[in-house]
């Protein structure tokens, strides 16, 4: 059992590992390293922040520092980097402002997080051009909407981030241009929630520019333009959301193994190739629970659960971290959409299915209730076995919904048994039969 | 493969199943028998015609009887009653207002739904009585409340009717005092919802006399007051909603087997013990998911499904009706109030398990997001398997996330599974860990 249990990086998966471990075993040593100054914040809250719904980027913090040193009697070292790793001895190196020192472990967790991709775009030096990677770049978008008043944006991407901040800014009176290199936004949510949310998004007065790659900015000293193949436009501020990449350096230099995905490798406790090494949130692998293949989905609940599940095993509990289904929501404006599992038929068919998918339109309330709305469900399943593979949601209510198909995955159901799970009715929720059981009610019928 | 399928009522089973087997086969000969004039209306509907936020009786239809008649070529009757079976000559004997005549089927379905009980209260013949069984008395109740403006009312019962009839009536400016013999309102949904539905009835006016039971009313024609046991209060208007019992007397006459809850029993493919004469609706059994018993819960979707699945099967495809959970949700006011599966203790012991219970309060978004509110899980689950057993929720919003623990149920899900489900999260939605996630986790906590 471990004496030491040392942590690097102070975020979701870290900070969990670190306080569920220290529940588990009052007498553990529970040392976490972050490079910077901010610990446990939630990343995802950053453009309700830049919106204005949120206050204080303080009221991101979800615990403090000083609550998890005091409270939790967490040894945690804000502003100390490991600089290298070695699974050996059993030591990391650590710098400081002030020094340099070795520290040994007896369980290690690697939880290094991602960074936001910068792609090679010209200008991306610019004042003005941000990334939105981590606290200190959403107070400065925040600073900057404040002080520059800009009329025209450019954000870069159609995925959550992207969406997001097109809400952010907008709400700022700010004309968005939204551009994406790809036919569609929110590609991993497939097409049925892509029509509904550009449509909206042009109905909230963003410009989409589909199908369309950024080359980069142009101004002097602060950003003045965004630059496509054949057209320039007016941007006085631009946020580049084009995805994020795993840390791995630090866990490669030390010869711990990546994956098929590049993310770092574990096995269903999260550990990685080294005994005492485990890996958990934004960069590592997980297994995904429709394919069992490891898969990379960067998402708070999976970095969560993982580092809790760390926590435990470090203990003396073995606890699986658990698969993901790469479930997500995301709201853009007055729409919410949703996913989970498998949506694209090509994957599914690399993992072995034979997909078959029904996309179906109901109310989400009863149909003479007041105040229901229009809910889009894509449902996919593969028609051998009937299991179901994945579904979307995108509506003005019940996106969350979506969470009845992440449990029949997580579960490995039918669609037969998704059509007879009993879910809730009476007209305010739902019509008798929920939008989820009525695409599943249709896809029985196509499988049949 | 029948020729002539014959159903006995026009409701939801009845419409539901007439409409499949007429679509699964053109050249069936389907009947349908209606006693009243009503078929395929949305009963659940009628407290919100009352209410008025549903303007037309006519809204609540979902299906008119012209639309079966002529666009789905359904040989519907209304005004129609079947006053007997005889399953040995396969025929029903059938009158209405002129004749009487007799029917032959193939196969028949018995879906003579519910009747509300009527206690034997003195006074239940007063004018302004009512009990909400269907939708003549939802149009009297409406119309009495217009013609009499009602000052004061008297709701006998805290299950759904009862709690949305408080509501519908305080909409109307009416000072509504509700009464219940048991301890608390909503007993299925057991104590957690009980008590936060309770506090909000009082917050919006309602005045509660739990444990009361009532005797009867007193008027000059009208009814003026309500009686308890050493009480009396005024009411200018009653609404008895105490339950309902299946209508099992045409069934019964004709030797057709009842079940223990004294429903009409039935097999999973909801056939009774005559081998050509089905059951669904709000007079039939159904399967419980959890205990794997008959029972008997008389609601819209089971009705609706089991009718489904039955017009499948007398067209050539046996289908299951599917088992059910006891599933259901409320509006109280500003409250959503759900459930699924065995909340209660000794009902758990009896079907062999050791419940181990949970209650959790969190947020229903991140809890730095605005609007988010508390939302109350009651999580269930057998100590020796660490199966799912049943959940209850309650919160101004996301009462509807019972689906995911319905779901649970239908898999025959354990803690383990439920907890380690990937739900979906952003800000807007839902914490990290949604809520059931948090009560999942707590309850593991337990069983470890």
């Amino acid at each position: 059992m471990s004496n030491t249990f040392v942590v690097i990086g102070g975020d979701a998966a870290g900070m969990s590992a670190a306080s569920k471990a220290r529940r588990a075993n009052p007498d553990l040593d529970v040392v976490v390293f972050e490079k910077g100054e901010w610990v446990s914040y939630a990343a995802c809250g950053m453009p309700y922040f830049v919106k204005g719904d949120v206050e204080e980027l303080d009221d991101l913090v979800t615990v403090t520092p000083e609550t998890f040193r005091e409270e939790r009697d967490i040894d945690l070292r804000t502003g100390h980097e490991v600089v290298d790793i070695d699974p050996e001895t059993q030591t990391v190196t650590v710098e400081s402002d002030d020094r340099t020192f070795e520290q040994a472990y007896d369980d290690l967790l690697v939880a290094t997080g991602a960074s936001a991709i910068e792609p090679p775009f010209d200008g991306l030096a610019l004042d003005g051009v941000f990334t939105i990677h981590d606290m200190d770049e959403a107070d400065a978008i925040d600073a900057y909407v404040s002080e520059h008043t800009p009329e025209t944006a450019a954000i870069v991407g159609g995925g959550y981030v992207g969406i997001e901040m097109a809400e952010a800014l907008s709400a700022h009176g700010v004309d968005v241009h939204l551009f994406e290199m790809l036919p569609h936004v929110l590609q991993p949510f497939g097409e049925a929630v892509a029509d509904r949310v550009e449509d909206h998004l042009r109905d909230q007065g963003v410009t989409l520019h589909l199908d369309t790659a950024v080359s980069g900015f142009a101004g002097d000293g602060a950003v003045e333009s965004v630059h496509v193949e054949n057209d320039t436009y007016a941007a006085d501020i631009a946020v580049v959301g084009v995805g994020v990449a795993p840390n791995t350096d630090l866990a490669e230099q030390a010869g711990i193994e990546l994956g098929p995905t590049g993310a770092i490798a574990t096995d269903e406790y999260g550990r990685t190739n080294h005994e005492h090494v485990y890996a958990a949130g934004d960069c590592a692998e997980a297994e995904h629970v429709v394919t069992g293949d490891p898969d990379h989905v960067p998402l708070a609940l999976t970095a969560n659960r993982a580092g809790r599940a760390i926590g435990q095993t470090v203990t003396g509990s073995p606890t699986p971290v658990g698969p993901i289904a790469g479930t997500a929501i995301v709201k853009a404006f007055e729409l919410g959409a949703s996913r989970t599992g498998i949506l694209d038929e090509q994957r599914a068919r690399e993992a072995g299915y034979d997909p078959v998918s029904v996309t179906i339109t109901a109310s989400s309330r009863a149909h003479y209730y007041p105040d229901g709305s229009d809910l889009t469900v894509t449902l996919v399943a593969d028609r051998t076995s009937g299991r179901v593979l994945g579904a979307s949601l995108v509506g003005p209510e019940g996106a969350k919904r979506v969470d009845t198909v992440a449990m029949a995955l997580r579960s490995g159901a039918t669609v037969s048994e998704l059509q007879t799970a009993d879910l809730a009715y009476a007209p305010p929720f739902s019509p008798v039969w929920d939008p989820v059981l009525t695409a599943a009610k249709v896809l029985k019928g196509e499988l049949d």
